[in-house]
């Protein structure tokens, strides 16, 4: 099990196939192999030993897949950067990681000044954009044109193949180590369920591909040794052009993304029609928008995942069986490769239908947390790595995500799990987005307060949200307070930053719980 | 990454579906959970400790499939015994391995006292039959009553899930250690490519279960939470009967099985339409008996594996698509979780449609052989398993094996690989079976020589065979002399034993080539 395994399998079965489409370019198997022999020559030509570090910040590209198999091949780790992050963060994560070499790309080569400034230990930058190659830097292709190949190292198993720094929705940026076994155990469970990711895809990555909901599509595609086709950044026109021009059959997305394409004006002329498997994250959909996207890909099976970083990253599917069956609300059942349970502050399992910590097992946990073995221990403290997110398990073993342990809201001593809020709020008809939270009130500790994004031409009253959720739940989960913001900040995975949206609640942006 | 998985996982969605069918015991994925958890408990009190080896010796039953989660869950290690073994070889293994604890079903009960006097350390013996309890045993069923459960141990990855001593095919038998996780990834691997084993699947256990492509079966069966249906051991009635009252959807067979169904003369008094995959190994089909195995299984996918028990077990498989695209000369094409290779005999990759040794990487490759750290280190001298199977690849990727490399014959300096002549063999309308074989000659060194089996009611002469071969291979090729026998002689694994064969030839049973 390492990571370039799927790229020489496919050399193998069809070295003349089409392995990546990117803009004009457009490159086979064989001619992806020889370029990353060389690239990982050229990495070793830079002073890159075993088991550095070695970051991209970059938008999509066959670049970035150029990226992700070099660095293996040359045994080195992989450290794809945050492209959500400010200047600041990513020179952290630079830093913690110890990284030495960074591909950078037109988007992010203003922020080299800064990064170097920042980050002592960056010795060479690799420049995988097409514009010109910035100063101090060298290009992609020319440090392919100036290398010769060398041979795969192969080396992985238990090996680190990557440290993926968390998205900043809870606290300090973690560093997550994951094996080359962590990856492809991920990738071969998906797999195994025959949900998503047949053989003959062609996969289009409009989703950031430094995030690991990405690149587990990109893992499971290369592993049955697909066609990869990227646009920069997901953009709904963008997406529509590329899988109509490339009859893209299956992707990667959020549900905002979906949202984004069903509801777009130039929906109808284009040809959308070759999809045949959407795998989303980060949230659930809602009912009216996944009706919407079957009518707008009528081939599609909806598959919805489940995990985190540090799960490499599944845990559970929701099918597209299950999508027809309605159960919308459902995270869906543990694959073939994991385990999953719930459990009480004292790590025993909960009965049924209780809310309780998820906690998982498995060949996918990560190996733990870079440099930080206390943080490591606290999250895996017997084999069960506990997610903090909030869940239950129905009696047919379906996943109920409640909420983020430390979001649920506690109002006049009532535990109030915002995702319960959140799900009533969403079929108000005027609401397009919403997000609860809880702020810190006189009279109940914390309140139940509802920021909504409303449909273009709409609005809506507090007093017609109350009286909407109060038809649906208990009087004191209804918000007692609402906002009417323009959007919601997301994170690079497409999750709601609810930590941006209480710290204008809360004093001490620390502590957002009372 | 570990054995017992697949059964939390099921317990969780499922808890009161059938999880095995024996005869007339039906068992529920609880039931069998609770059961194995009080049979590991019944290990511990029998003295078994961590790492210990537990062997079995039995026909195919749902007890058996008890064992093998039983043994996993108190951190013990398999070691299912070939039951076509005399009982000097089965102690051989039994000895080798070390095992202290061994389950004996009805038929192999006889045999105790020959392996109590062979094997000093056999410490308890389990009697997993349903007729009178051996001396000195204990029974399964009493064992799980009188025994409290215990918590699984779900250790896992790399650690000793079995050892599975290898068929007399060759030479000494060798004990093949395999971990949780190479278990596992073949599985996976397996799953992934979406040829078998879909979820919601009735498996038929008809293969011997102590072979890992019976095995294979299992596990990914067990990984995705089907049902198992048991009968003792291959039997075309048996068979026919069992697929036809449980609805089964998939088996692993190997072609003589379906060669035995298809042509057996009640098989139109059965309703076989509920099979969906078959997935065959050991040797490749003939496009007759899959043709005619097409009309008995409508709704079936063929799929060939290739694969050995060192490889946990598959390498490639043979997609139904190729079937019908009529490649069953060819093993298939490297898995997911495979690279496939041809080498020199220095190790070199040989150019495409060249002849060499076929060489496998990946998670699946064997921890080893057991207490043999020589032949491990030839066996796996670089990364690359050496299978010892002469073979080539095609432009597209599939593997076609000609041979074992050690069958080869050199006949007047030429090499003949014997699976070349048996395909050839193969297409004369009389014959059932064959096997070419080297034999001593005075004047060739080696000659070509046929042992073939004739439908009922035809023969063959030396001069129709030898004129049938020259019309289809060269005349160097063609058997000089032929063998009419009644059967031929098969592993456990259903392949052929040449070296029964080639016995009665060469005086020097451990030399049998020129």
């Amino acid at each position: 099990m390492y990571l370039t395994q799927g790229l020489h399998r496919a050399v193998q079965q069809h070295p003349d196939g089409i392995m990546t489409i990117c803009g004009e370019r457009t490159r086979t198997f064989a001619e992806v192999a020889d370029r990353v022999a060389r690239l990982a020559g050229g990495l070793r030509g830079l002073g890159v030993e075993p088991g550095d570090r070695v970051a991209i910040l970059a938008l999509n590209s066959d670049r970035y897949h150029e990226y992700l198999l070099a660095v293996p091949w040359a045994d080195a780790v992989l450290n794809p950067a945050n492209i959500r992050w400010s200047p600041a963060e990513i020179a952290y994560s630079l830093v913690d990681s110890g990284t030495s070499v960074l591909f950078v790309d037109d988007a992010f080569a203003p922020m080299l000044p800064a990064l170097r400034a920042a980050v002592p230990e960056l010795r060479a930058v690799v420049h995988c954009g097409d514009g010109p190659t910035p100063e101090h830097a060298v290009g992609h292709e020319e440090l392919i044109a100036a290398s010769e190949p060398v041979p795969d190292a192969r080396r992985g198993g238990d090996q680190l193949a990557g440290i993926f720094y968390t998205g900043g929705t809870t606290g300090h940026p973690k560093g997550v180590m994951l094996s080359h076994a962590n990856l492809a155990v991920s990738a071969l469970g998906a797999l195994g369920t025959g949900f998503v990711f047949r053989p003959g895809a062609r996969f289009l990555h409009a989703a950031p591909m430094f995030h690991l909901a990405d690149l587990a599509g990109w893992h499971g595609q290369l592993m049955l040794g697909g066609t990869h086709v990227m646009i920069p950044a997901f953009d709904p026109v963008a997406t529509m052009r590329a899988i109509e021009t490339h009859r893209v059959t299956e992707s990667v997305l959020v549900p905002v993304m979906i949202q984004m394409l069903v509801d777009h004006p130039e929906v109808a002329n284009h040809d959308l029609s070759s999809i045949r498997g959407i795998m989303y994250g980060a949230s659930p959909i809602a009912q009216p928008v996944l009706e919407r996207a079957m009518k707008v890909f009528p081939e599609a099976g909806f598959v919805q995942a489940y995990g985190m970083t540090e799960l490499a990253p599944i845990a559970t599917l929701l099918s597209p069986e299950d999508h027809l069956a309605g159960r919308l609300r459902s995270a869906g059942r543990a694959v073939p490769h994991s385990e999953i349970r719930v459990l009480d502050p004292e790590g025993v399992e909960v009965p049924r239908g209780t809310v309780g910590e998820v906690a998982v097992r498995g060949g996918h946990v990560m190996l733990g947390y870079w440099n930080n073995p206390e943080e490591t221990a606290a999250t895996i403290p017997d084999g069960w790595l506990r997610t903090g997110d909030g869940g239950y398990l129905d009696g047919d073993g379906y996943l109920h995500i409640v909420d983020r342990v430390k979001d649920m809201i506690v109002t006049g001593g009532e535990n109030v799990y915002s995702a319960e809020v959140e799900n009533a709020l969403a079929a108000h008809p005027a609401i397009a987005a919403c997000a609860v939270i809880g702020v810190p009130d006189h009279d109940w500790g914390e309140r139940v307060h509802a920021v909504l994004v409303c449909h273009p031409g709409t609005t809506v009253t507090l007093e017609e949200i109350r009286t909407h959720t109060k038809s649906r739940i208990a009087t004191y989960k209804a918000p007692r307070t609402i906002e009417i913001a323009e959007s919601l900040p997301l994170s690079g995975a497409g999750k709601i930053l609810k930590r941006e949206l209480r710290k204008q609640h809360w004093p001490d942006s620390d502590r957002q719980v009372h």
